[in-house]
């Protein structure tokens, strides 16, 4: 049945509540398979909703980066928390009247600096803080390497707060593939689990060893020593994904709703309200073996429609060509027509919308709000 | 004196309202120096306060890309507004709903089929809604082109709704510096005169001649037959627009405070807690002949610093590198202490933010909200 998209003004955000629970169920499978803890990074999605689906439970352990997100997720019922961003000592006071209203927010530090800021402001609120040490796995970003002396300053900074060690594997998004997935999956257990053991060898304790990307969580071969695994686009899946085989194309839950807004007959190009604004700028593919544009274009009812792609964006835009440089059949998409855009990089298209219209068989069943700020 | 900005929770975005003033002044003094009208581009600040500057008044003529913007300037004053974007059969409710509120809302059209569309919604309710046909002028986006015969076919599916003719000049961006835009400039200019003769040849009436985009603008040496000058990005401005020459580095009003919550020692950068999520994606000088990252880094005053830039940014995360490669000195930027960063494209960071922090005399004095959706 095709789906009753008409109601719903344009560009708007769709999500197709099936794939999300066949993703969210797949992860549960994968991580627990491993014996080990599931915490969904709400980042993505910014809704308790889909934090509900991803846990199958009405609260749960969940990541955030952002205090927004901790204080949203907090007033939605969720309890435990992790704020997987580097503590900034202006921070810690949102974070300590989180935790006297009876949050468990654990924190993450890689410097002596920021490690005694936290033990000062532990001090004068009289609220312990727990906390985990980045570490850096890949030299991607952030974080301590695990054979770093600073690991062991930045644990008596620390004191009584140290809770364990976490990593995150971003240099995973640059594989071409499985095979190097897997790799980097194991640098981020070895690198975490060599942290802990040399932690709890110099005389600290350590129960906590986290790890996470949606790649490396998907393809790793043994999460030995690791206790708990943050993913956060699994939920939706997105080009991206699909590029480095994490996911199948159909199985991106987050689509954006266009309409055809006017043809372009001398370049066979469609023209359609669904610019960067309802995309985001995101261009992850444009590194990938096969660049998407903007993202994938499909019918009303999800299916891609081969050959097409967002090649262009402005800001209230979007330009639809074909990926072969042909001209497109304008005649299948007449001004008034619809279509579905698949993203990029579903985190950045879902931040530039405000609510997700939930689909259910193809049809628009609920509204869920989402939230961006700090 | 340095700002007190130290109470604002970071990312958060600055407004400097003198350099806002002084970009909105010279853009007025140009235009009008045309002896055309300005008609400001609101998409980019999508803040009332920001449009009145922009007009020196309360209200004024303004430019929207979204029917939301068109709502929200309605209801707070503003009565001319022009959708600058192609008009979807689909759109035209909400359109017809503002006129008979007491809106003066035009439309744009490029098609027999969405002005046909549009004939049969001012048939059925009984409004007029004032049309420009979109004029293709660069190749660049939607439009049709001024010798094409079809101009006429939809001047007849228009009727007497028939105002005029309108083009932006996407390709201005997309120049090395003012030569390449004074040559796209004339372009725009002459286009759509060519198209305005040539329907007023052919016995319609065609009352407006509406061009724009802010090279465009700063750089015509002729506006002759033009009626009105849309512009949007320049009351900000940005560094792609530093980039073609259109304005300084020093005349950029908007800005993104970070700060620091982290020091990679091997590879000598700083992080920073303003990621794409505050910066957004726009990646808009990778095209320029000097790249400048997610941004160009600033201290607290707004002073670039030399040869620091925001060179790679994950979703809460900005790393801080230098442009030659070479090691931040980390000392200067302690975990806590704060930057400021200067934009690549004005209209996608603004959209990351809920609110302008303005800042005058380098102090924070007034908060403007802003507001995103369709």
């Amino acid at each position: 049945m095709t789906p009753k998209l008409d109601h719903i003004d344009t560009p708007a955000l769709l999500l197709d509540a099936r794939k999300l629970e066949h993703n969210c169920r797949r992860m549960r499978s994968i991580v627990h398979g491993h014996g080990v803890a599931l915490r969904p990074h709400v980042k993505t999605a910014k809704s308790a909703e889909v934090a509900q689906v991803a846990l199958d439970a009405p609260t749960g352990a969940i990541t955030v980066s952002t205090l927004r997100e901790a204080e949203y997720f907090f007033d939605h019922g969720f309890r435990d928390i992790l704020y997987a961003v580097g503590m900034a000592p202006g921070k810690l006071r949102r974070v300590v009247d989180l935790i006297k209203r009876g949050a468990q927010v654990s924190a993450i530090v890689d410097s002596v600096e920021a490690a005694s800021a936290l033990a000062r402001a532990v001090a004068s609120s009289g609220v312990r803080i727990p906390t985990l040490i980045e570490i850096d796995s890949d030299g991607h970003r952030a974080g301590v390497q695990p054979e770093d002396a600073r690991l062991f300053a930045i644990a008596e900074a620390l004191g009584g707060s140290l809770q364990g060690v976490m990593t995150h594997a971003g240099d995973s998004y640059n594989c071409e593939g499985p095979e190097g997935i897997r790799a980097v999956a194991e640098r981020e257990r070895s690198a975490t689990v060599r942290a802990a053991t040399r932690l709890r060898d110099a005389g600290h304790s350590c129960d906590v060893v986290s790890v996470g990307s949606t790649p490396t969580a998907t393809f790793a071969e043994s999460l030995e020593g690791v206790t708990e695994v943050r993913t956060g686009v699994y939920v939706f899946q997105d080009l991206v994904m699909a590029g480095l085989g994490v996911c199948a194309v159909e199985d991106i839950a987050l689509s954006v709703l266009g309409t055809v807004i006017g043809h372009q007959h001398e370049k066979g190009w469609i023209i359609t309200d669904a610019g960067w604004m309802a995309l985001s700028r995101d261009r992850g593919t444009a590194r990938q073996k096969v660049d998407q544009g903007y993202g994938v274009v499909c019918g009303l009812e999800g299916e891609p429609i081969p050959g097409l792609i967002v090649s262009e964006a402005n800001q209230e835009h979007g330009i639809i060509a074909r990926r072969d440089g042909g001209a497109v059949d304008l005649a299948r998409f007449p001004i008034g027509s619809r279509v579905r855009v698949l993203p990029n990089h579903a985190c950045a298209t879902a931040a530039q919308h405000g609510e997700y219209n939930v689909l259910r068989e193809g049809q628009p069943v609920e509204v869920w709000e989402r939230f961006n700020g700090w």
